[in-house]
């Protein structure tokens, strides 16, 4: 093994003195923390007997593993005694040139004496041996770093004495086997290859399969192998004295906090390198000395559904890895308490108090040996978001945690799980290809490559999974069938990822594995061709494509599961609005807690079929008359829609945009129609269809815009036909007007697109004042609105002071001002925003969480100028971060009122907007 | 005449004496400025006698007109005498409900007095009767506002005097016409068609053509229908009192300051409504009593060139207004040397003596009255750019003025007179339509449609004009031999402008009348058909499209050109570099004075005919392997380029971008291979070409995007293909070693493109620094380089902190950075900009000038950003702003050390720069 590079050797030589200095004066304050008697100069911590010299709060210095052996022990947990070298060392090692004090081995050698004494064994005793684990263990799990070594102090003349102790040859002979190629691998850096391919060897030549098949001659003679592989490999022999052994094993794992991986992790994750690794030492215990031996694995809950029972299984005269290694077959904790009952108690009662002190659900390992119980290793046990609200909720109600604790420790995106349904995670899969998780969820059906044959289909009663290269807003009537989306372009906030969360669609997008060929009805993977009407599955969750119908699971919402969601509003101030197009979708978000609509896209209503014609009637108009002709016919549609989402939401605000996008985007595609002209023209038979669509095209050309992005849209299109503007507020106030008369309270808010300057919205505000008052005056009735405006483009927010003496309202579109903040177009930036992403560019996709350091800056100027120039001005967001617990959390941190997000992330953006107020810090870092 | 509106009449009127008293306050301070005795309370100001209440300093209280004559008679300027009423008086005439004070007519008697005794004249007298003229002036030149009311203090009485006095019998009822015309439509609000008609019809009758053939008896019987016409008007009788008519002419005058025009006026132009209006009232003289009479027009220097001499021309026996009106040619003031020397020797001392006092070149009117010469007029004369600069040096060395007043003076954007050949000003043009002015000078030559025809008719030696809907890269080869550009589409950054700019040449965009058929080769406007190779001629000055060859001027650059440039240089504090891609506008700039490259856009090298096909190669290589191949062989092409601009910039820094537009630029455009492949496809002939186009369809797909300027392109190409960086740097480092080893100075700058984080920096930096000291390496030479980057994305800004911890100097490229601060694509928004311009919604386009409030907001952001971080931090600009005059002068306030613009731009911005020092507020206020 080459020598680890030595972190700024001659630097630290210099100021070694020093640096010890300041290292007692840490360790005292760390120390004094715990309430312990002062100690001058301290390596060494034991745990053991119900005592620890440490816990949790010395995580510094005992790492992780090293801490919580301790902070059980202190508790009254029976955990095989040992004892820790802290992380202390390890740096000392370091400054020492990976040298060991002579002072450590000193107090090696006491703490040792007193774990012989707890377990009544003796360290390299030829009768009665201790057996040793060594691990090692910093601050942060952190893999890349040393594997455990079982059954240190083993050699031929120890192994004779655990025969003895144990009577049992072959366990003595298969652990000494293993501590060999263990040590050998691990502290002499042999490749573990070589001691396998002894072992197969052996195998072969029996032609048997299984180690366990091993007659005792056999592991003889490997031992005997191993040991001249390792003469060979290193010059020397396999150390028989214990206590070398154990010397080498403590420099192993400081050497290894230096390996290449772990560098590289702790590079990757910021982990500073100076902050070392502690080793653990540990007497062995074994549930394989025979029949009054087991040992086994649980929870202190069901992890799948939360009940407050104990789950695990076990197996007797038996060593922990048997128990998952499918061997021999577990038997459940029940039989437990039936075969030994007076062990289920012990570890009944030893894993509640685990619970009650770590207040969550255990994850556990135990082993019995020879009738005594102890417990090997505790930690955080995972679980299904079923099972974690379930289990939250049971706790809370325990008084083992508060409501914010409850709050604190469930993940918003979890709650995706309970939303959707999800693929039975026990079925098997073909995974064809794997795109971007887009919209959670899984779906099977019939594979179409058109909206038409998605409805034609769709109305025949089967379920049809569309697959596009991209989606456009033509596709939505298809998109609105479909059980699930798959296309092979866009990103996060694609079309298709962003339609698809509104309608709680599974969605995979950007999927580029797969050659999609729309014309020929067909698309190729990996050597699959997959056509029209064949079936495949979607998860929408994880990204996957997979081959046939998958089977789902629909997971029950249960009644904890509201009980928590209550307890979020009770606690959050950051008000949770929907994005809602039509009455079905708000009808959603008020089932899933909604307090309003945050953002109607009242273009998305002009893509059904009975309004495209009218629509592009108006766009095609030549004068003003003619497209006001058109719009008067679009009138009675809009204001239909609108009375219908009044209606739904009873009160709550509905915040309503005015048209948005350029209207290139209601007209047929310019590629299509060069196509056609130029088969009429070739074919030269129907010469005034020709001219018709050579006339679409010089209009479609007219409207066609490079970037289209930063073109005609918005407000400015308002701005130059008023008449649209006038229509659509028109269409609001008559629909709320007319509820208003029967007595039914409507809250409209209009919200003004794409503002740049105060001049464009002051244009826009005076069309829908005079049309709203005209309209309300003509009703006669009371009727309180607002006017305000999207936040979405730089310049708003660098002069929202100006634009707020005239808003009354500030909705932050975070989709374009991403665009516009990085000068990334979300339909194109995919394909390199995933090279950065893997390249350590970018550490997230901006679309997905905002981007704090830039679009959140620029976002928290423009509310901070606009509440500075209007005491009363409501500002909520109401982009794709309206959904993102992250963003929100940034949203509460910034001082916004509300955010707005697609049905189906309202419970989580009340969740995130809970855990904004009550922290996450404290349970995420644990 | 409706009561004009009585602005905040109730609230001024409750805090009259109040308001007195502040108004006493200001007089007094403005009084003392000009060293009176004190005076109490003061509404009218007189002058004449060579002495004036007042002057220039007193233009608050005198409005400009009262002023300026004050001014010229305390200078001793023979000026007719006369009186102002102040504008005082208008607000006190509005706050008493519009009623003038007796005071005010007191005090107008006892000035009137003076006048009479100054005159030798009597106002009303019936055998020597003082004329008056009466003329509104507020404190800022205002159309809107009253006319000047000639010859009042005429009646039935008077006007028998008048002849008596002169003895011209026509004369007399002429003037008395005159005046009744004048006061009938003017302060008694009658239309003035009314008069007109009157007068047709007499002339009707003789079958007479002009005015001045009308007899005596006509001018009689016109009056006399005058008078009865305005007695079935008004219901009275034409006033013949003469204090009457002058109370009336007071109060018209300031009713006419709130015409609807006028407020309309203040309104656009942000006057103050409170400021008030002046009256003026002088003695009239005449210069056609007789041949000792005479009146004219002039200037203190030749406005065309600038030559120090008396320039202009005189009538005898005329009033002011034949001079100008052509029927009678007048004379040029050289003849009155002659004729008359003692009036002209007199003549030249007065204007030499207003010159003097102004310090600039006067435009003056004077009369010659009965052998008395009165001036009547002078104000700063309007002149040609050529003329300016002269002017401005020779008064330098004249020690009129000094040289930080003469670059005061000259506007930067009339620089473009001297640097672009100009339309023959006496030409008779056929303007066909307009667009923008997008590249000053003016071309003629043949039209073409295609860069193909435009390089095949300009290598058979003609000029052409080249015609597009809009450019684009492929067009360059075209551009570069045009004489002059016109597109339909685009605006002032859009291709077409950026190149024509950059490359000195005459073009108009975004002339969306006329209708470009490319295929077809023929454009129409209005009617007018024109096909390839007819003539056209464009004003990129003006935006005006010629029919035919129009004739042109070419203004010489006169030594003073030079002289005064010099001066800018030793003023100025920001350094001036230019964009230049090719040596040859390399070389324009620095004879235009720049001092370095700011900006060299290497993919301009890209298209070249030599070029392209490697580049497309490069584009689609489907390995690493190719690419790289690709690109070593365009290495040389490229290291050739930077070696021809390193050599002609002499040891000025050269600033180098790597790769900037998307790779689908420079690939066969979509449409065109749809529509080629539709073709190939129906005549099913081809099978391999067909297979052929549609593999390059697919790339050109795959590559496409919905919004380029947002996708992949800048830094974020060669993050992805780190090779493209690579081979860019090493021809930057080879060709500048190259020149090192034979002693050249070489300055290299790399700039890294669309930067956004400090990640993508570190990543190009990184590879620009290995493979420059790899080469420098190689060629054992020193070498001193920069590696910085445009900051065009608006989070670059924001994080600018982070950035300049790793980059050496900052390049604002503000095109893209107006673009996505506003979300305005510079390709298509130029027609809705258009519209918001004319409809106030946008005060300019903020691609022509930087909009400060928002753009210049974050650019200053991230200059202070950068600085803070690193102190000695260059930071310039690159993008079209970099040549605007008023954004150079906003780049000075907020710190950048140096501006880029084209060539064209160096003089402009040179002198911009030093205004920046001087200021340049005291001249355009005057």
């Amino acid at each position: 093994m080459p020598r680890a590079k030595k972190p700024k050797a001659k630097k630290a030589k210099k100021t070694e003195t020093k640096k010890v200095k300041i290292t007692k004066k840490a360790i005292k304050k760390a120390v004094k923390k715990v309430k312990e008697p002062e100690i001058k100069e301290k390596f060494v911590y034991f745990f053991g007997g119900g005592k620890a010299q440490g816990g949790e709060k010395l995580r510094d210095l005992l790492g992780g593993k090293g801490a919580g052996l301790a902070e059980m022990t202190n508790i009254g947990i029976p955990v095989p005694p040992g004892f820790t070298i802290s992380t202390q060392m390890c740096n000392l090692f370091y400054d020492r040139d990976m040298n060991l004090p002579q002072i450590l081995m000193q107090e090696v050698r006491e703490n040792l004496k007193k774990v012989e004494k707890l377990m009544g064994a003796k360290f390299g005793d030829l009768k009665n041996p201790l057996l040793l684990s060594v691990r090692s263990g910093a601050k942060f799990s952190m893999p890349g770093m040393m594997d455990t070594i079982l059954n240190l102090g083993l050699n031929e003349e120890t192994t004779e004495g655990l025969i003895q102790k144990t009577g049992n040859e072959r366990f003595a002979y298969d652990s000494y086997r293993r501590f060999i190629q263990m040590f050998g691998s691990v502290v002499l850096g042999i490749d573990k290859n070589e001691f396998e391919k002894i072992i197969e060897k052996k195998k072969e030549h029996h032609r048997i399969k299984m180690d366990t098949s091993l007659m005792v001659s056999d592991l003889k003679d490997i031992i005997s192998k191993f040991k001249k592989k390792i003469k060979s490999k290193t010059g020397e022999e396999f150390p028989q004295d214990p206590f070398l052994q154990l010397l080498m094993s403590i420099e192993a794992v400081f050497k290894s906090w230096n390996n290449p991986r772990a560098i590289h992790y702790r590079k990757l994750n910021q982990i500073p390198s100076d902050l070392g690794t502690a080793v653990n030492l540990q007497a062995m215990v074994f549930g394989n000395m025979g029949d009054d031996c087991l040992t086994g694995v649980g929870f202190t809950r069901n992890p799948s559904n939360g009940e407050n029972l104990l789950f695990g299984e076990y197996l007797v005269n038996a060593q922990g890895e048997d128990v998952v290694a499918g061997i021999r077959t577990p038997k459940p904790l029940e039989k437990l308490k039936k075969e030994r009952s007076e062990i289920y108690k012990k570890l009944l009662s030893l894993t509640k108090k685990l619970e009650k002190h770590y207040q969550d659900i255990q994850d556990f390992e135990f082993t019995v040996q020879q009738g005594k119980l102890f417990m090997l290793q505790t930690r955080r046990g995972k679980r299904t978001a079923h099972a974690a609200v379930k289990a939250a909720v049971d706790m809370v109600k325990e008084k083992l945690i508060s409501k914010e604790e409850a709050i604190r420790r469930i993940e918003p995106a979890q709650l995706d799980q309970l939303l959707h349904p999800v693929i039975d995670p026990d079925a098997k899969l073909e995974v064809i290809a794997r795109g971007l998780a887009a919209s959670p969820g899984a779906a099977s059906g019939k594979i179409v490559f058109s909206a038409e044959e998605a409805v034609k289909l769709a109305e025949s009663g089967e379920d049809v999974i569309m697959v596009r290269k991209e989606t456009n807003p033509d596709d939505i009537s298809g998109m609105a069938v479909a059980r699930g989306i798959l296309t092979s372009r866009g990103g996060m906030t694609s079309h298709a990822a962003v339609v698809a969360r509104g309608m709680g669609i599974p969605c995979v997008v950007g999927c580029e594995e797969i050659k999609v060929n729309e014309e020929r009805k067909v698309f190729t993977v990996k050597g699959y061709i997959l056509r029209e009407k064949e079936s495949i599955s979607v998860n929408g969750t994880t990204g996957e494509v997979i081959l046939g119908t998958a089977p789902t699971i629909k997971p029950a919402l249960t009644g904890e599961f509201g009980e928590f969601m209550e307890w979020t509003d009770q606690i959050r101030k950051l008000g949770v609005r929907t994005n809602a197009d039509v009455p079905k979708d708000a009808e959603q978000a008020i089932k899933f807690g909604a307090e309003g609509i945050g953002l109607c896209r009242t273009e998305h209503m002009f893509f059904a079929k009975d309004r495209l014609p009218l629509v592009r009637e108006m766009i095609l108009a030549k004068t003003r008359e003619e497209r006001e002709q058109a719009l008067n016919k679009l009138l009675p549609f809009q204001k239909s829609d609108f009375k219908g989402l009044f209606e739904v939401m009873k009160g709550f605000p509905v915040t309503i945009r005015t048209l948005d996008p350029p209207l290139h985007e209601f007209l047929p595609k310019k590629e299509e129609l060069l196509v056609e002209i130029t088969e009429l023209r070739m074919k030269n038979e129907e010469p005034e269809k020709l001219k018709e669509k050579e006339e679409l095209l010089a209009r479609v050309e007219e409207l066609s815009e490079f970037n289209p992005m930063l073109g005609h849209r918005g407000c400015r299109l308002g701005i130059v036909y008023p008449e649209i503007t006038e229509m659509q507020v028109k269409a609001i106030f008559e629909a709320a007007c007319e509820l208003a008369k029967k007595k039914k309270v409507v809250v409209p808010e209009v919200m003004i697109p794409l503002v740049g300057t105060l001049e464009e919205f002051v244009n826009q505000k005076e069309i829908v004042v005079r049309v709203a008052e005209e309209t309300i005056k003509k009703y006669k009735v009371k009727l309180k609105y607002l006017v305000g405006t999207m936040i979405e483009i730089p310049r708003a927010s660098l002069t929202a002071d100006e634009i707020a003496t005239e808003a009354e309202f500030f909705s932050f579109g975070t989709n374009d001002m991403t665009q516009m903040v990085y000068g990334y177009s979300r339909d194109d930036a995919g394909k390199f925003i995933r090279y950065y992403i893997e390249h350590g560019i970018l550490s997230q996709d901006p679309f997905v969480s905002i981007d704090q350091k830039g679009v959140g800056q620029i976002v928290a100027m423009g509310v901070k100028k606009g509440k500075d120039s209007r005491k009363d001005l409501k500002v909520g967001i109401c982009g794709e971060h309206g959904g993102d617990p992250e963003s929100i959390i940034f949203c509460h941190k910034i001082g916004l009122d509300y955010v707005s997000c697609s049905p189906y992330r309202v419970p989580i953006a009340r969740l995130a907007a809970a855990k904004a107020v009550v922290g996450t810090e404290d349970y995420t870092t644990a």
